[in-house]
């Protein structure tokens, strides 16, 4: 038996239809956001992620040279390539720009517990203007996006990378150490991130106080003592977010997220029925096309991981509506077949999801296959009854029969 | 300048739209008809693909390795995927199965008009009984499709490969010959058949007959001399298409879709409008899962190039509705932003599309943003307005304003 490549997966009709749902749920959102959606190709160019996350990135890809011996690579992830389109496509586009998209991204390592070397990320960029309204903006979306898939337990985490940068920069560290330590204090390995500091000049008291600057959480009032442009920028974002009336927003300086890009605001959302791997969603404001041979322009945007959402709303028991078949038709005989087949084609065109018997079962078989398809009805068609232009209607929950009219049916079934 | 890797596309917030919108109406139309999605991983293992096609197969395709040194491509079409899914993990199904999907597919070869190396394909598979009606269905879906588009000039045309084969078979031609002939008879090469026929051992009156078989188009009864297993099912199959009401399906025995593959019924679906490389649809009854290491099975099923669907609805200017911004909010100053923050939230939570000032614009250029981006309505937020918990409406084609009441908005924007 040919099996499929390890560390991906294939949907069964079930879970297909609930990833749509929730895949459909997040787009329309996005849409009444004022986001417009846009998609880059599967594949990119390996320079491209080299650029934005150096070398270390290859050997986390699926990077492979095409026949022509151009190095290419399974995107990682979606940021990149929708700023590269930004950078050769949209730059003449009117500002705020604000897009969306949602598709596959491609990991290689060990394939574990809700991380598969194929996965599906949701995300968002606005690129603009860099006012407390465009990142309370980019916040809003992914906190209405989880909120509307029904996510009853989440956090929303918001910080400042430029009340940290700050810090180190007065207490002397040089750039080029600032990131490197900036990756151990967003991993919170304190203990790793000492020696750096103390390797980058800085002193004790400067080194203490950006640790305990690390572990501050709560709401807006826990910046009360501090001062300056960033503190200023996050009272006005939670301002806003106040106005859209979210409230498990928080304050948290820990977050970080390691990479030198990101430049103020910074985000991550949490599904504590995820467990320790909690995170869902993660972003902040960026500079990045100016690396891909583009224009310095603000922008901001987050990553959702579609199925770490999806395994947190299984784990708080959330379910999606099912549309099921809602009639399933069966002619009693060959000579009822046309007429059948005329049937469960004018319900089709009516919207109504119709199936009809492909396999020439009789009666019986057909209403068991009927219960297997969870139709909610079947539709008899059969002479006597087509004497009187009526078809039987078989309510397949009670059991219940009922004559009506050919004429009746799109009426009686459209809910 | 970081470029996209050749022969593929991004895809912008306009063409995007379009794009999503004929993929839900044909995931729409396939849901009516009882298909169900399912959906499977962009790359392969190589062997699935050299299994269904031979060997040739891998100079057309992305294929690599991965750094366990395994033989992955990226996937050339969707059925094989599909069918090695149902082998794995669907047999226990209730039959007849029917699935579709939709994704990206990806080939190697010189990017050229309308071709590209990353295109997207619709299809369908129903795995169930070899009856006539169950081909029906499957063509049957195809054609909705096409129809549901809005394309206006299409053909469906459809033949059996059955008929074909027991003309060569009972002409003496070997199995291991047959695959050889029927491709040149599928790109109708007949100076190149000849020879190959002629080589089978077929003599000068069977060979003529066998091009003159494939040249056999028009409506059924253009088959009124045929008998046999086929011609009663090809009957069967265009009385249900029949009773459906698709009158632009005509018989053509010229459909022979050359690959070994293939059991029965074939056909294919023409766009005239795309001229010479017209075809945007192909295909018919299959045996396959047992090449994969599964019971045999009836299998039927067809595959749509969305691509070519979308050049063809252009070419022959269908136009996809256009969503656009319902609503666009600007706070006339600082001190009105949170309320109108508060209003763009709610406008939103009652699915009305809406944007608002993030750049602090004035007046004027917020009325050029508004523009800009199509928004139908610009909702002033003003001081006086507030006092008496209203604001003003401005119909951005008329000009006109008015003042509405803050409660009103919704159910004055809700379409």
């Amino acid at each position: 038996m040919i099996q499929r490549p390890r560390g991906t997966r294939d949907f069964a009709p079930d879970e297909m239809e609930t990833r749509r749902y929730f895949e459909s749920l997040m787009r329309d959102v996005a849409r009444t956001h004022g986001f417009r959606e846009v998609s880059t190709p599967i594949f990119e160019t390996t320079d491209l992620f080299i650029i934005k996350s150096g070398p270390g990135i290859v050997e986390e890809m699926y990077a492979f040279k095409d026949k022509g011996d151009r190095e290419l690579c399974l995107r990682p992830e979606l940021t990149a390539p929708v700023i590269r389109f930004f950078v050769s496509d949209l730059t003449t586009y009117p500002r705020p720009l604000k897009m969306f998209y949602f598709g596959q991204c491609f990991r290689y390592e060990r394939p574990q517990s809700g991380r598969f070397r194929e996965f599906f990320q949701f995300g968002a960029e606005l690129i603009g203007a860099p006012t407390a309204e465009s990142d309370a903006e980019v916040i809003g979306l992914a906190a209405s996006i989880i909120k509307r898939t029904g996510l009853k337990d989440y956090r929303i985490r918001v910080g400042h990378i430029g009340i940290l940068r700050s810090k180190l920069t007065s207490a002397g560290v040089k750039p080029d150490d600032m990131v490197k330590i900036l990756q151990k204090l967003d991993k919170k390995l304190y203990d790793e991130a000492r020696p750096l500091m103390k390797g980058a000049g800085m002193t004790d008291g400067d080194l203490e106080d950006v640790i305990k600057t690390t572990q501050i959480t709560g709401p807006m009032a826990v910046l009360d003592d501090f001062t300056g442009e960033a503190k200023e920028h996050l009272k006005q974002v939670f301002e806003v977010l106040h106005a859209y009336g979210f409230d498990n927003v928080s304050v948290d300086l820990g977050v970080v997220r390691g990479l030198a890009y990101y430049t103020g605001m910074v985000f991550e959302a949490d599904a504590p029925a995820l467990g320790a791997e909690k995170q869902i969603c993660g972003g902040g404001s960026y500079s990045l096309s100016e690396l891909f041979g583009g224009e310095k322009v603000f922008s901001s945007g987050f990553g959702i991981g579609f199925d770490r959402v999806l395994l947190a709303l299984k784990r708080e028991g959330t379910t999606s509506p099912r549309t099921g078949i809602q009639a399933y038709v069966v002619p009693v005989n060959e000579k009822m077949r046309a007429q059948a087949f005329k049937i469960v084609a004018d319900l089709r065109d009516s919207g109504i999801v119709a199936d009809i018997d492909l396999m020439r079962r009789n009666l019986a078989k057909n209403f068991k296959y009927a219960d297997s398809i969870e139709a909610h009805y079947t539709i008899i068609v059969g002479e006597k009854e087509a004497e009187v232009s009526s078809v039987t209607l078989r309510d397949m929950g009670s059991g219940e029969q009922v004559l009506v009219k050919i004429n009746d049916l799109v009426g009686r079934l459209k809910k």
